[in-house]
């Protein structure tokens, strides 16, 4: 059972969005055990949008679209689509009561434009987008299957859950092979050295199943896969061979993001954290309070970008300041000792690092970051050296926060 | 002058990594009038890769690769390629120097597999690959290029900038064509009532002349393309004319960031802001200091997701709280008086809301954030709803956040 994705609008040819749905639709397809073969990006062009869609049903059993629903003229989806299959569009009732429905409080929508969206092909089924104006549709092409959906992502994203892939468990249960992803991170060691280590494992491996390395701000995630070769039993047993293999580097066993690990650690252990983040500005409390129920460990952060907050809010000695800079061992355990106990909770975490274009020095050059730990038992602090561009050091040094986090909580159960 | 972009890697495939390189790359294309016709990603799979160069080649004159280059077993993009040209590899003594010289303090990482690394196509053009062990490799088919770079995305970026984008520029100035984007920002009104209020301009462009709708979290960006048929003057003449037509909803006439136009307003204008955020959760700080340059004028936050926070630092009565609840046009007037007032910045923006999926009452549904702005001539504050998904709320609210301010500081000039 194989799938790929159209993704339809000049907005992404043209770099003004990134495509975000292609990921998420192909982690959902994967889970369903359909193997999704390829993602192929086109204009809002009808011949594109033809030449794409026959290619696709040339390799794949379903294909998806998404985008180019809109109201507007430069969205030709529905048309194309209707040319397509040779359909007509016709009026649809509960498309227009449910549109009706959702703009009640808002009749200016309920305009000319907008009665175009209750206008469905009629060779398409049709089920409900709950959350916006452009139906979902399902074509067929001989035993093959077309889902359009829309493009803006929280649209997809629940058309997909509620409507599109019940839709297809009940049409395809039969069919499905198993597809196993079994995920671990690890970090301390080169790629090409942990290739190394493993290469006795690559060549034992049976050729059903396949390791690859995927590393990002000093974090590699190995990925064991097979499409529908291996038993589950059988690929527990690799991925308990590959992680005996690579315990010195082991974070975690999963492919979760680390803040999500962090969060269910603290929430089980009925334990708080703060942060007082200078470099990062704000980007670690906006990934521990990103998930929900995180208000039930995360309380709060400061963010002390200019010295001024440091001394005022974090109390930061400005003699401190003056003898060791901003960007050293001594400020960052006051920043994370004091956050701490102002914000009384168990764990504080404090950064303070040159993310540069300027500012950097021969002593201290750009991508230096020092960052403390403030526990229980006491504070640890570290300096890293985490690159050259601010966006790679602001990421990689919330990376290494969470993992010094984690290794701490680790040790203590 | 057209190009393609194939995305090798079964990480994409499976959702394990979400693409950001295209949307960059796309940028700087039509920045340099090369127009991308068509995105691809394909997995790290022989037959695949090679029926992807076909296709694309049938259709492009410029292709590049990203992905695939790295020195384990799963990365197979450079053997392909190698096939697909008749070249064989050899060592190539200036990417063995590079190599050697970036990892001259982790001797560790030059081992055998490293090696690889330096063995290159004899029919390719290397070039350098600054701040990564894979060197760069240019293709020539007939008169079509090949470019091929790595997947991560800061190498791709520096290697696109530093040394493909120059070479083209090199080979094909004489056939570019003029590329024209010109993008407005727009709010307060409906997709569809928007597309009615411009019908009639619509209807009166030139055939060479696109008009794109891309709202996101309450903003429509309003696109005019060209691909070589309008001159500069044409299109800022129409461009003019869209403007006065949607003058009533205008929030800037630019495709920037939000963060960064109020960042170049407050830093010409010696102004500070800070941020006191309780649903937000920092991503309004991090979208403020996200860009170099930003301590000129952001200072810092607090982060008050727990209401202790919001007592203890932000001096928040316990009593308002009790009386009006956190979600409170009371709450945000003090939290962003507070912060504005402790941080002694000319500006603050203070955020609270319901973020859900729990927490919502039938007065104060998941989504109702208040908001409030601090200014030197006093405090506005203002309720929204903005929808039901916890993203979706935090992004929207950071957008009304900046859209408020900009508002604020626009009144004043």
């Amino acid at each position: 059972m194989r799938a790929e994705i159209i993704t339809i609008g000049d907005e992404l040819l043209i770099g003004q969005v990134v495509d975000t749905n292609s990921a998420w639709m192909a982690q959902k397809l994967n889970e369903q055990g359909i193997e999704l073969y390829q993602i192929t990006s086109v204009h809002d062009d009808r011949e594109h949008i033809i030449a794409a869609l026959n290619e696709a049903f040339n390799r794949a059993d379903i294909v998806f679209t998404t985008g180019g629903l809109g109201p507007t003229k430069d969205d030709i989806t529905k048309h194309v689509l209707c040319e397509y299959f040779g359909a007509h569009l016709i009026e649809d009732q509960s498309v227009r009561a449910h549109i009706e429905d959702l703009y009640k409080d808002r009749l200016d929508v309920l305009n000319r434009l907008t009665a175009t969206q209750w206008l469905v092909p009629d060779k398409a089924e049709i089920l409900e987008n709950r959350v916006g104006s452009a139906p979902l549709m399902i074509f067929h092409k001989e035993d093959k299957l077309l889902a359009c959906m829309p493009g803006v992502p929280y649209e997809m994203k629940i058309a997909m859950e509620e409507q599109i892939l019940p839709y297809l468990q009940s049409k395809i249960t039969n069919q499905k092979s198993k597809i196993l992803h079994r995920t671990m991170q690890v970090t301390g060691i080169a790629e090409s050295t942990l290739a190394i280590l493993l290469d006795e494992f690559e060549n034992s491996m049976p050729s059903g199943l396949h390791l690859a390395y995927l590393p990002k701000d000093g974090v590699i995630r190995l990925r064991l896969s097979s499409y529908g070769e291996l038993t589950e039993k059988e690929m527990a047993r690799y991925f308990a061979d590959l992680k005996a293999l690579v315990r010195d580097y082991l974070i975690v066993e999963t492919d979760e993001p680390l803040e999500v690990i962090v969060g269910r650690l603290l929430t089980e252990r009925h334990q708080t954290i703060a942060t007082a983040e200078s470099c990062t500005g704000g980007k670690l409390a906006s990934l521990l309070n990103k998930h929900p129920g995180s208000s039930a460990f995360y309380y709060g952060s400061v963010i002390s970008y200019d010295n001024s907050v440091k001394e005022h809010i974090l109390g930061v000695p400005v003699e401190m300041i003056q003898a060791h800079g901003v960007v050293s061992e001594e400020v960052v355990r006051v920043m994370a000792e004091s956050v701490r106990q102002q914000l009384r909770t168990d764990y504080a975490i404090a950064t303070s690092g040159i993310g540069g274009p300027t500012g950097g020095t021969a002593a201290k050059p750009v991508g230096t970051v020092w960052m403390a730990w403030a526990t229980p038992e006491g504070t640890t602090a570290e300096c890293f050296h985490l690159g050259k561009l601010r966006e790679q050091i602001t990421d990689r040094a919330c990376l290494k926060a969470l993992v010094g986090l984690l290794k701490i909580i680790n040790q203590k159960s």
